[in-house]
Order: structure tokens, then sequence, then C-alpha cells
């Protein structure tokens, strides 16, 4: 046969079929790909109208969103609202967080504009959605390296990935660290640009060709939507940041400074995570103060970078940031400036399905807690009441990877212990917790007896978690449980996907 | 059922069936992949041969390499002896390209280690190749475009790759860049290492964790072997990039200077590319001076990048390097200096497969060829004798993107015209060719009238490529057209994998 360039082609060559070269691009990683101009392109839709409508989306599709903004974010709303007002229901929102600004899908999910959420939900939403009957499908809780396992390896398919960016270009490359009103990297939506069937980038700014850094590249993107006010940067310092000092959180994070100091891990060269709570951020500190007295530096620490992380790297106690989000205005501001603060994404960050990621290199880490039980196991997604409360975060990827994982929190609060016989709710199993810092004591994990033997001999306050939960009860009560239904609210994914628990929806429930 | 957390877990949620949590690690992206340690992980595996071994290397299997090292590369050579050494023969290699240093890979197709090459073969192992019953299945060559697509969508499957590297941690973060001995950005093996069922970075240099910049992640790599010398620095500015200066190139320069400053295109905010070749280089910098006299400021220039791009990124002529190839230890030192000169690796560069690449974005190209022909179909793989003798490189990916693609050539080399009624072999087509640049006059494809028009306006001494044929056969003859067999020796790959052109075996070939 004679191809377009005029040659003739063989039938066959050895065993391979040979396809005749046609003049016209003829591959698309995608079907129906956009496809590149040559003269002037660019990928620019005037609105997310415009975009909902080329990307095809139809009732019962299922639309991703990063949270980079947290509790600024706008473009969940946008979209739903967008989609309700063109007649589209029964969405299927992926969300890699909801937060409080987004309680306002209550009203979607009850008008049929929204069936299934799958994401961290918390607030009067988590509230909502853990009544019976909300959503056609339970809520799926995933850490955020088990989200991208779940979109990397098609557990999820995404028909459209809506990417908020504070900076892209025409072409989509697009960031979440340039621009007036940057929210930190969007690696988040990485993964969802590359799986999604169809990727919106919404930019509040446009900037010229190429967008450099960014997280979300060009080759993944179909359209770009300039979306001024697409996020408000002032909401990503919302959230577990914040923390009243108190004589309960300093005792606890004085020991779990300690509990790392004795274990023998605190050492030239270490690594260390502190979890978004404010006692793993204050432990953090406790820790930086007995590095300092030993004239260690660690090499690199990883983030959720706070303003805390900045100041240590800035002090060249931290070697290396590992950034994966920014939770302050001086976490971005250090990514523009410091050249050893990098970005990755939660892929290289959490992933477990891959040749190993950066929390299975953590010596230390902080991580916090809603409850914890006598098994060493953790509940961060649930309030003892029951109802949901706050996504797992990095919580189960940090556990599993870090050659010391401490859990602090209060042995009491508000009036009950959280130390209890079996948690509301399991997120993280107990195997990958190995100590549990609170102001009763430490509690080292039975399964760890050559850690419980350094910290004794190191002179901490070891107490068994049988122990503490008895003193706990002199103090306080158990919280009630809560009265549940069959019906499932939520699925708790460990992970590797597999299921680690349900969270049953409530009897005495809100109102409809 | 109950799962290793101590949970209650229905059985089947809506359409889902529940795999219950089991406290080991179930899911890996491909099966026996290395299992990351908790404690003092690492990847050091102490030789070639226990990485061969480790992999399971087996006869048939099909190893890639890549080719920033170019012509200091020693790790082919390297990796094919062990595996003789260890009676495992019928190898198919899958080299992004190779050198004359690789000649010797010929010993190897004879004794049988060796039976199949796909990536470009040149000097005296291209001659090698060009006789019959060489190899048992024809040779592939790809554009860097095309490479990266076919690996993406699996047209190679590839059992292993070996990624030689100047520096990686010992958890496989893996650069090109650092470390004494740099070859320049690797990222030719990262959608290998993304898609080999099994990989191995060989390091010249072992460095701390994380090793930052890096091109080939952690997630993606199963062993490390340190091997000091796996490449010679000195060896990446081998290749065509040298040039001596004559009147006839120097008038071809000129004259491809002016076809961009007449075309429209070299305007504030453009974007160019040169190719590595003397002539092109030579062209790039006559643009330059005609940028320089309207003071025109380029927003991005892509490279193979050498010391020319970086004089003039460092003049604020260009304003960003995207560099997906270091071709001197100037370009090198530049990206560890330059900001805005930044890696990109070959799927960003030149995948047509996706939502655009950034060859698209290019608005003036300057590309060479052994040959051209009366349709503008181009031919940088073979000498007129047939013998193959080049790469493809990202000669089609830039001139299917570039608005405005100039190929530069003197119309008699050595006694034969250039311009020839059909080209030896199409590597490009002349779809994809705006116009040919000679000593003897310019010559426009007709398929662009609009830019003959704006060229003869400037001045420019426009020819038909007819024309230019005539006048280069007075004063040199045709070459003779090699004698073939019925037999293949290369398949040319388009872009997008279909089949441009065959080459086939010659009758007068070297003794066996």
């Amino acid at each position: 046969m004679r191809n377009a360039a005029g040659r003739e082609i063989p039938d066959v060559v050895g065993t391979r079929r040979m396809r005749p070269y046609t003049g016209y691009p003829t591959s698309r990683c995608r079907s129906e790909k956009i496809h590149a101009q040559r003269d002037g392109c660019h990928k620019i839709l005037w609105s997310l109208d415009a975009a909902i409508e080329a990307a095809g989306i139809r009732s019962g599709m299922t639309l991703s969103f990063h949270h980079c903004y947290r509790n600024g974010d706008h473009l969940v709303e946008a979209v739903v609202e967008a989609c309700r007002r063109r007649g589209i229901g029964d969405l299927q929102l992926f969300p890699s967080a909801l937060f409080p600004v987004h309680e306002t899908l209550s009203r979607y999910v009850q008008d049929g504009t929204v069936s299934m959420i799958s994401g961290s939900v918390n607030g009067s939403l988590g509230r909502f959605l853990s009544s019976p009957r909300r959503l056609k499908t339970p809520v799926t809780l995933r850490s955020h390296g088990g989200r991208w396992r779940a979109v990397e390896r098609g557990d999820v398919a995404i028909d459209a990935a809506f990417v908020a960016a504070s900076t892209a270009d025409a072409y989509g490359n697009a960031t979440g660290i340039l621009g007036s009103r940057p929210c930190g990297p969007i690696g988040y939506a990485k993964i969802d640009s590359m799986r999604a069937n169809r990727c919106i980038v919404v930019a509040d700014e446009i900037a010229s060709y190429p967008c450099w850094p960014h997280e979300v590249a060009q080759s993944t993107v179909d359209w770009v939507v300039h979306m001024p006010g697409v996020g408000d940067p002032a909401g990503i310092e919302s959230g577990s940041l914040n923390r009243r000092s108190s004589e309960t959180g300093d005792r606890i994070a004085a020991l779990a400074g300690d509990v790392a100091a004795q274990s023998g891990l605190m050492r030239s060269g270490f690594s260390f995570q502190g979890g978004a709570g404010g006692l793993s951020l204050s432990a953090v500190k406790e820790l930086a103060k007995r590095m300092a007295e030993r004239r260690i530096r660690a090499a690199f620490a990883i983030g959720g970078v706070t303003e805390t992380l900045v100041e240590l790297h800035h002090s060249d106690a931290v070697g290396m940031l590992l950034d994966c989000q920014a939770f302050d205005r001086s976490a971005i501001q250090s990514l523009l400036h410091d050249p050893d603060h990098v970005v990755m994404d939660p892929g290289f960050y959490a992933n477990e399905a891959a040749c190993g990621c950066a929390t299975d290199m953590l010596d230390i880490a902080f991580l916090g807690a809603t409850e914890v039980d006598l098994n060493f196991n953790a509940n961060v997604v649930t309030h003892s009441d029951g109802t949901l409360r706050h996504g797992i975060g990095g919580h189960q990827d940090v556990a599993a990877g870090a050659a010391l994982t401490v859990i602090t929190l209060p042995a009491v609060r508000k009036g009950f212990t959280t130390v209890l016989d079996q948690v509301t709710t399991v997120s993280t199993p107990g195997a990958d917790v190995d100590c549990i810092v609170t102001e009763l004591g430490v509690a080292v994990n039975p399964q760890r007896p050559e850690l419980e033997d350094r910290l004794s001999f190191g002179g901490l306050p070891i107490r068994s978690i049988e122990e503490i939960r008895r003193i706990a009860l002199g103090q306080a009560s158990n919280p009630p449980r809560p009265r549940v239904t069959d019906g499932i609210a939520a699925i708790i994914e460990w992970r590797d996907g597999s299921i680690l628990d349900v969270v049953r929806t409530l009897e005495d429930s809100m109102p409809p």
C-alpha cells in the first residue's frame, strides 16, 4: 500500500501489521480530546457553563475537586449550582476534602442535584449526612495516599475534574502557588487531571505561557476557565490548625517531645512530620527544642507546611521541606523563595501502591486523634456521638510509614474520656500506632516492647493504655454511645482500598 | 465478617463488595514490586548482576535505556555484557538513542545476545544493521514524542528499564543534573520507569534522601545500583553539534534568520527552537541578531539546550528555557543556577497523544536534514547510500508543532545535490515543512502561499524547490541510489505510531 507521504509500505513486517501514515492526527490519549491548534492555540472557555457544556456533563456523572483552598473554596458550589441550573442532577462528587464553607451542599443533596459524596465531610454537612437516607451511596473516606491510589488504579472513574488554580496559562499548566490569591500547591488534582475523562482548570489569574512551576500539566488539561475569585486564600488557614495554649496541651506536647528525643530516632539526618492539629504542632515545637539542645539537624520534614516548619527551615534545623499542602501564607511565601522547600504530589508523598512513598522514609510522626482505644486504634473521622467529623488526611499514610508514630491527645476532653474500650470508628488501625501520649502518661503499644524499654529507661511516665483509661474514668465518664441504625453513612477505606470500618447512620438525627 | 481491625464489615454496600482490611499490604502497582521497608529502607543492590538477577531478566526480554550521556554512555554495553556472561540472549534493546560509543553492539548482535534494537543507530552500527539478516526484527525509529507515546500507550512493553543517573538517593529518586559527572536531565527515562515492569537506577553517585530535583521518582524505581563511571559527561557534547564555519553555511543561516524575521512571527513574546545541527545553531544566532536589532524578546525557547541558548537567556533575549536535554556543560550549569531554565520531560515537550505539548506552542523552528525532495519531505535517518545514519530526535514533533518550520541545508554537499526527486527515506513528511533554506535560495511549500507572499515582499530570494534542484544539478550530480533488497532494516514511525516509511536492507553491504 502507498501511504499519505507517498511511500510504499508493506502490509506486515514480521508479526506487526503496518498502520500507514494518513497525514491526519489519529491518536489521542482519550477519545475526542481537544486537538491542539497550531496557530495561537489556547484552551480558554468563557464560563463554567461553557465548560460544563463542552465536557458533556450529564446527570449521574462523577465530578472531582481538590481542597487546597480549604475553607476558601468557591468552585465546588459554583459548579454544582451551574449544573443544577442546567437541570443536571444525581451528581457524584469526588472532592479530596470538604470544609464548613461547603455546608450548602446539603441543599443540593436534598433537591437531588447531588446523590453521592466521596471525600471528607465535616461540620453541619457531616451531621446532615450522618442521618439516614441522605445519599444514595455512602460517603467513602480515603487517606490522601489512598485517594491517589484509587484514582490511579481506576477504583474511581472521574468523568470531569474541575481544578481550581491561583494561576494558569491558556494551555492548562496550572498552579496554586503563583498569583495574588494563592492556595499553595495543588498536587492533589494531578492524578485527577491525569485520569479524568475531561479536565477543566478554573484559574483566578491567567499567565503567559508557560506557567512555571505548575502542579497540573497542559498534557492533562482540556479547557481553561478564567474565574477571578475561584478561591479565597484567607480560607486556607481554617481548620484544626489553631490552638489555644493550655496546661494539659503543654504537658502532652512536652511528653511527646521527650518520647521523640528518647526513642533513639532523633539523630543527625533524621526526618519527621507533624499533623495539622494544634497538639501535633506543639509537639513539633517541643521536638525542635530538644533538637537545638543536642545540636541535631533533621534532613527533611514533611508537611502540611506551616509557619512553624518554615521557621525551623530558616534556622537550618531542617534541611528540606517536602510540601504536599500549604496551611498558611508563610508556607506559600517560603515555597516561592526557599529552594529547598519543594512541592511533592500526594503520590510521591503517600501512595502505598507504588515502589515506596515519602511517608515510608519518616522517622518520627506526631498525629492527633479524636479517640483511641485499648487496641491502639485511632479515630479521626467521627465524633464520639457518631457524626462525621473530619477527613483522614495523611493520618493512615504517615502512621503506616513512620518508624515511630506518636498519637497525642488529652485523655479527658469536655468531661468525657477519649481512651475507650473501642473507638467509635477505626480510621487508623492500632497495628500502625506505636505509642499514645496523654496528660496522664505515655502508653506504648505492647507490640513494641523495645520502645517501651527505651522510654522507661529515659524516665518517661509509662503507663499501660488500660491504666490511662482507668485514671481517666476517675475524672470523667465514657461518652454516650451513638444510637445507630442499620444504614451506612460512610465507608472507611484503608490506604490500600480494603475496608477498615463503616460508619452507621444515626437514629436520633437531625430533622430532614 | 470481622476484619483485621476487629470491626464488623458488611459483605456488600450498595453494589460494592467490601474487601476487608487484612493488616497486610495487599496492593502494589505491579505484582511483586519491592515492598518498602519501614526501618532504614533502601533499594540498593550491590552490582548490575544482582539487579539482573533481582529483576528476573531472561532471554527475549525488552530492556530500555536513555541516551542522555550520549557518546559517554557506559551502561548499555555493561548491561548487555553482564547478560551475555549470564547466558541471557535474544535481548530486545529499546534505547532512546544510540551513539558511536555503542558500535560494540554489533558484536552482541552477531553472537545472538541482542536480536532487536528499537532506537536510533548510527555510525558503524548503523552501517552494520543496514545489511541483510542482522536483526530478527527491524529497527524501529521513533521521534522523542513518539517514543513517549509508544511506551505510555503500551505499543512497547518494557520488561526492565535501566536508568543511568549522575546522582540518585537510595530510594530511587534520580537525576542527571547533580553530582560531579552530570549528563543533563534524564526525563527520557521517566515514562520507561513508570511503565516498565522493573526499573533499575544505576547511579554514578548516591546522595542522601531525598535527591531533589529528580526526573525519575522513587515511586517508579525498584532498585538502585551504585556504579561510578556509569557515564562520561565529556560524551554529551558529541554528535552533530559542532560546526565548521563556511561561506555556504553562513549564507544559509543568514537567510534562515531573514525568513524568521520576515515571517511576521518574530514578535515580542514569540518562541523558537533550533535543532542540534550546526546549521540550526547558526540560524538561531542569526535570529538573535535580528531580535536584538528590533529589540524583541522571546517568551521562551525549547532545547536541546546549548551554550548559545544559555547566553541568549542570560542576556534576557529569551525569557525561559524549556530543557528536555542538555547538549553541553554550560547548559547543565545554567540548569543549576538559572531559575527560569527549567526541565521538561519528553511527554510535556513532544507527545502528540495528549492534550497538547510544548512543540505545539512553537512559533519558529530551524531544523536540519540530510536530504529533502520536491514534495518537501525531509530525511534525517539515512545517508543517501541507504545506510542508517541518525535518529529522528524531536524533528517530527517540532515540525508538526511549530507555526513556521524552516529546514536548513546546503543544496550541494560533497559533490551531490541534497534536493532530490524523492528522498531516500521520509522521516518528516512535507506537509509539516513550511520552507527549505539553501545557499541557492528559499523554497516555500506551495501549501503556504501567504508565507511565500510575505517572504517575497521582504526581499528574500524565493525560488521553487524544482528550480533549486535544477540549479544544484548544474553544480553537482544526483547521489547514486542505494541498491536494496526486499528485506527491511528499519521502520520509520510517524509520531502517532503510523508508518511513514521503511528502510530496505542493502545489497552491497558490509561483509558479515
